[in-house]
């Protein structure tokens, strides 16, 4: 056997699996196209007329590096959120920042503590870095405070990552519920706070930022409400120590100039982004409606997306979602024990739920008829 | 004191140092703005008007999570380069495929060897990963081949980097050489051949690529000929196999949706390539002969800049270059000693070019007066 250069043991050991399979390989192996992208949470409605005019205008000015330090956007978060630009780093999506953060905190061997079947992405970088992930059940459909804190204190974990709102089934505590989780925590325990959803839940669900306490990094998005998912960014607001920590490992010139000229303006335009939101819950109240009229159970959500209880167990949920996909209509699942029975459905223009409106009966009716 | 979170030991022992400071940051330190920007070897002449066409069509579909595979874009490179699309991977810049290839390789306490002066975020991705850094340094402004080999077999080291042509001294070895480098790598040894500017420097020197070699991942950008810096799209060729392992720790939403689309119709109009490529020669030339006629030595270059030995030593270059700075004209120079000696100036636009004609007798003029 001829001699190859040799990997990390930690790669090596690496599973060839990936986080997520994207709708545009599902196209491609359908040989169709979606006729309503419905599954990923993404944002219908898009960025902003005035992101669009600033991206257009930016475009020829492509051959610049971005700016490593990502200033301008990062003073234009610091004053929008009231912390100083010391405690916010940009980075490549929530994706690109928990691979940065899981880096920092997570030594091979190491435990990291999360909810069964939350973000996929968080487990892909704890394995990459050599963490053990425990992970805890939801229940009654919600991320177990209490369950990860046992666990957290259980395993002496340097680590735990708790969504709110959460995906995959959209629901959410309140603030007060999330700072007593907080204040329990060990003082050795850093918390990823992932809020991507933060703008389409309530404000009582956003506990006020902490930037004095070191244990908590908060991670947000431009992906989602702001509609600018394809561009690549986002950011966190933490103690000034921990961010300081975060720009000793992040890749410096992760985030394009696009993307940081398209946050910069989409964080300018709120008044858009209320139309979103809006629109975001319209969509939940359609989603949920259809859901109903089928003899389906949606769960109240704070996200941009309806997790429907399909009322059988995950066979029975995997045949609708596997229904609606060969009807061309992209939505998705979760796969963790009990979370399976439902099927998760983003809001999508008008036109699409009504594609969907019109699909789900006769999914369901094969799918009951198997 | 209070206890906080545990950072790894890596992770608490890396500096506070950074690889670059923009010229944004310069920017805002003086108040000024650059009225030359020819400091970060990037294609002043921008982008084909094609690709801002493709861009400004792709901003409203932003709202779109990126292809996480690059499919289209991988499927164009492989049959731009002759192979197959398990032989390539893209990711965001050449420094975002550097931190994952030194991911791969380098477990800590493992030495790499590179040139002395050579690229500093490859450094700091070592450094990042716990690696020992071995630095060579370069032989008549060249990368010394063989003392490059010479240390990575005294080391046994996992990882080489090479740039051909290099940064920053813009030179560069015939393929032949480089071929017989690669075939004298023990089997054990990755190199990492950076060909970041191998559009602009004569074709003979760069070797075909043979993907059937396990030990050499070539690494190319659309940031430099291709004028897309900002937009951050770069590709690593290799033996499928190791591209596999790429795919296993890569962030697969780190590219952006407006990259792929970018880099798509970038690839495809050659004919704007060959015609920047034809510009940064002239632009090579004149400041080639801007160099000469103030008595200095301009370094023969295949890149988009060229290093001009100021014919002093470190001190004198760098009053010069700061002196160049201090007329809002952004040019940056080697730090290693011996190439110390030169500052390093990128092909501007003519209009910039004159401004650094302009500029220079006076500043030499006040460096030499001290």
């Amino acid at each position: 056997m001829p001699k190859t250069p040799r990997l990390t043991p930690l790669v090596a050991s690496l599973p060839t699996t990936v986080p997520f399979v994207g709708p545009e390989a599902q196209e491609r192996a359908s040989g169709r196209k979606f006729r309503a992208r419905i599954g990923a949470n993404e944002s219908s409605f898009g960025p902003s007329p005035a992101v669009i005019a600033a991206m257009n205008a930016a475009a020829p000015g492509m051959w610049m590096y971005c700016d490593p330090d990502n200033y301008d956007l990062k003073a234009a978060l610091a004053a929008f959120l009231r912390v100083n630009i010391g405690n916010v780093v940009v980075g490549e999506g929530i994706d690109g920042l928990l691979n940065l953060v899981v880096r920092m905190y997570v030594a091979p061997g190491e435990t990291v503590v999360t909810s069964l079947g939350a973000y996929p992405t968080f487990n892909f970088h704890v394995a990459g870095f050599g963490g053990r992930l425990v992970t805890v059940p939801f229940e009654n459909d919600r991320e177990n405070l209490d369950g990860l804190l046992a666990a957290v204190k259980r395993e002496n974990a340097p680590l735990v990552y708790l969504s709110n709102p959460d995906n995959p089934m959209g629901t959410w505590w309140e603030a007060s519920e999330i700072v007593r989780f907080i204040e329990a925590l060990p003082e050795t325990t850093m918390l990823i706070l992932d809020e991507a959803y933060g703008e389409t839940g309530p404000a009582s669900a956003q506990p006020a930022l902490d930037v004095a306490r070191p244990n908590v990094i908060t991670m947000r998005t431009f992906s989602k409400a702001y509609g600018l998912a394809g561009i690549r960014c986002g950011y966190a607001i933490g103690e000034a120590k921990v961010i300081g920590e975060v720009e000793k490992v992040r890749n410096h010139y992760g985030v394009s100039r696009m993307a940081q000229i398209a946050g910069l303006a989409a964080l300018a335009d709120q008044a858009y982004l209320k139309e979103v939101v809006a629109k975001v819950a319209a969509g939940r109240e359609r989603i949920a409606r259809i859901a109903r009229e089928n003899g389906l159970s949606p769960i109240r959500s704070a996200t941009n997306f309806v997790t429907i209880d399909c009322g059988g167990d995950g066979a029975f949920a995997l045949k609708i979602m596997q229904g609606l996909l060969s009807r061309d209509v992209f939505v998705r699942k979760p796969m963790a024990p009990k979370l399976d029975r439902c099927i998760r459905v983003s809001v999508g223009l008008d036109h699409e739920l009504t594609i969907f409106e019109e699909e789900l009966p006769g999914v369901l009716a094969a799918a009951r008829g198997n």
